[in-house]
């Protein structure tokens, strides 16, 4: 694969991927939606089909990683791919996720601000009116990037971690599953329902980004957009799901080489 | 495949897509039905295996477009299929599409009765009831045609193109995916699959129309049968959810032969 | 196939969908199920995995067809099954079916008894009491066999004919797409969706017998088997689920081989 | 296959799995938890992609039993596995399931505390609190193993056989509808969809073990793991998800060496 390729694959399979993720959010979250607080059952399943949907438009260009912890772990890998492509891959994860987001955003244009301005509170903005609008802008942060519902910065990693290797085992054995039948296509429909599987097991306790790219891209654009009474990015948050799936990937890399290979 | 191939899958295939998809609408929303109230998934999931019946179907005689917007990206694809074939297409979609909603009238028969006669208001039909039967008739309407949570025509437009995009996206790949693999069914489920999280993620705003058959033809037969205090058929609204999705389409098409092909 | 292959096959398999169907049913129904109002999704998905998991498990004997409306379309169909082994098919059925009927009452048996003898109930077993049991006879007999919403014949037969056809057409297309690949056993998961799909979408108004074994197997059963307070088996509706289904298999049978063969 | 592979596939694999499985329980169950109340559609697609993820990673490694009463089927089974590998299956499968439940509470801990302590509940640790905390130990033990809601033995086991007859069945006939295709990619994704279907159609009276190292293993680690204030391990009932999966793999194979073999 050439670099283009390998950098506009990532690109537009990434904001593909954010875009359903991001927008599944959305939709069961914001006001004047018509899938408003369809539950996790919608989210787990959305999440899963955006990954069966980004990886199986992007496979052909890229390989479809698009995930910063499955591209480090295929360079850890034994025979794995070249570390120099490595930042191309991860340059075009960040890029397309922040054009998912910004996807998103358009596509709920009304919803947000309907959402975030408050609109049902009746009345001069008093007390109440502000009190709605700071309740209101928490979840808006979760259509962008996850959070704890615990504060605990070693299980929130742990939590991460676990997450990911799960995800990265499933990634890399799925040579070893399809090796010279043909199967990827099937490999994108097993590996959709693995992040299912992790979403509705694992997503708990912190959301399950399992993915680098899919929260640091969509908290950047959650910082520039100019939405109304948004609240904070939670910065102090954003190392954690950046960490968490780098370091399941490489543990999984390394269980890979030692039990699989 | 010949012309009357074309016509005839393109006519059976779209009138299974809107008999399983405006069936699943009716379950959800009319009295006396089982599954009324079944939710968000239930007419999510509904709508991507109605794809999945019936691309199946109707793919052996035409190839299983069932969507105008699908036949235009496949003609402005390079290599892609001839010009003089997609009226035959696009003639066969909006047949079907209305013999679809036509039989979804007389599988829900009672029900349709049941649920806009208002039977369950008791006594002589006063401003309650009159006022019950302008509630029903709304939903009535979303069981044929789509419509927006929040009418701005320019955003409703942008989701139907975004959103439309990714379908055809994800149908011009399948080539590239399955090519000499003989994976034609496989691509069929995760077109399905696509669908439903287009629907979880995209469907909030405008209930994702991304096919002018889908809309246009069960409006059309909205409009013509004799169901009692059924209300308008909003055309007004009706030319967007044509334009977006062949706008969407022709989009797709332009950046599969820039990017993939 | 040897027909004792073909009967065992069919026995075993319909045995097999019908515990499952069934199963679905009464989890969702009973007292003291962990599944207790699990909701039409639970329903639907139940069904059709029940399909797929019979379908999967006998095909390899009799290659599962476990429905009569399904074994006629194929005699009916050109270069079908011999006539001589429809009787075969169908005597196998039935008896599958009740066997499988039989089993839900096993696997349930203490479920089935905290539902009908009304144990949440305290005291003298009084008017209230009587009611609430007869309340509870009603979906009983749901777990068995189906019932029509609104009890008109022509449109309860429409309804079933017309999801029949869907699923007939579905099955006898599975050979145009998958000849020659070896993909039957994708072909036993997409007809599982295929009846999810018809569950969703034309379920409401019967609740989907489209299959003449399904229904009268089980109520049958449902008649001999010694439960309290069980109610009748609503015999005078028995022959809509055993002739809508034939009529409609029939009729995909003809629109095959004049439209497909 | 090596025993060394085999033991540890089979450990990795079941890990996955129990880690999956009993992450949904979580899930669903503990306070703090994203997913809480998420319902029974949530458990059993749960623990049915749970199934996916672990028999695809292990798959390469051990054939992924991952369930003690799938071995003995195998090994009963007309030209089996050897007798001697099923001590080295049952014992990766049984490590494998610890492990799997310990990685579950370090995925949850803060989730488990708060549960467990009733931080909700304000004031001294009067009555109200005291049985607060015992309502929420069963549900936790829950997380862990299985348990009837009603405690009959002969019903309790025999709803335990049937539903692993059904899952055993459709793991030996996997090889009759691969054999030579190279389906087995596809076979993984049909079981974990047999497992979907067994939990929503008999998982309502016992929970579904169908797996005596997916009962037993975590069974052992919670009677271990220093969880506050969480009850008994219910070690009266241990023996019947162990017994009824093991007495069900033996007839099942029986029924496939007489009828399909």
């Amino acid at each position: 694969m050439s670099s283009s390729d390998i950098f506009i694959g990532e690109t537009i399979g990434t904001a593909i991927l954010i875009l359903l993720g991001g927008g599944v959010c959305a939709a069961v979250t914001l006001k004047a939606s018509k899938a408003r607080n369809a539950g996790w059952l919608a989210i787990t399943f959305g999440w899963g089909f955006a990954v069966l949907t980004a990886v199986y438009t992007s496979a052909p260009l890229s390989g479809a990683h698009l995930n910063p912890a499955v591209t480090l772990a295929l360079a850890l890998k034994k025979n794995g791919i070249a570390w120099s492509d490595v930042p191309i891959y991860w340059g075009g994860q960040l890029l397309g996720a922040m054009i998912g987001a910004s996807l998103v955003w358009i596509a709920y244009y009304g919803q947000f601000h309907a959402h975030l301005t408050d609109k049902d509170v009746v009345g001069t903005p008093g007390k109440k009116s502000v009190e709605a609008r700071e309740k209101g802008a928490g979840p808006v942060l979760g259509i962008f990037s996850t959070g704890p519902e615990i504060r605990v910065a070693w299980q929130n990693i742990a939590t991460e971690v676990i997450g990911t290797i799960v995800l990265v085992l499933a990634v890399l054995t799925q040579g070893l599953n399809d090796s010279g039948k043909g199967l990827g296509v099937l490999g994108a429909l097993i590996t959709s329902l693995v992040v299912v599987s992790i979403g509705l097991s694992l997503g708990g306790p912190t959301g399950y980004a399992i993915n680098p790219a899919r929260d640091l891209g969509p908290r950047i654009v959650h910082a520039l957009l100019p939405l109304p009474n948004k609240g904070g990015s939670d910065w102090s948050y954003a190392w954690i799901p950046v960490a968490g799936p780098l370091i399941g990937g490489a543990i999984a890399a390394g269980l890979y080489n030692v039990a699989f290979a």
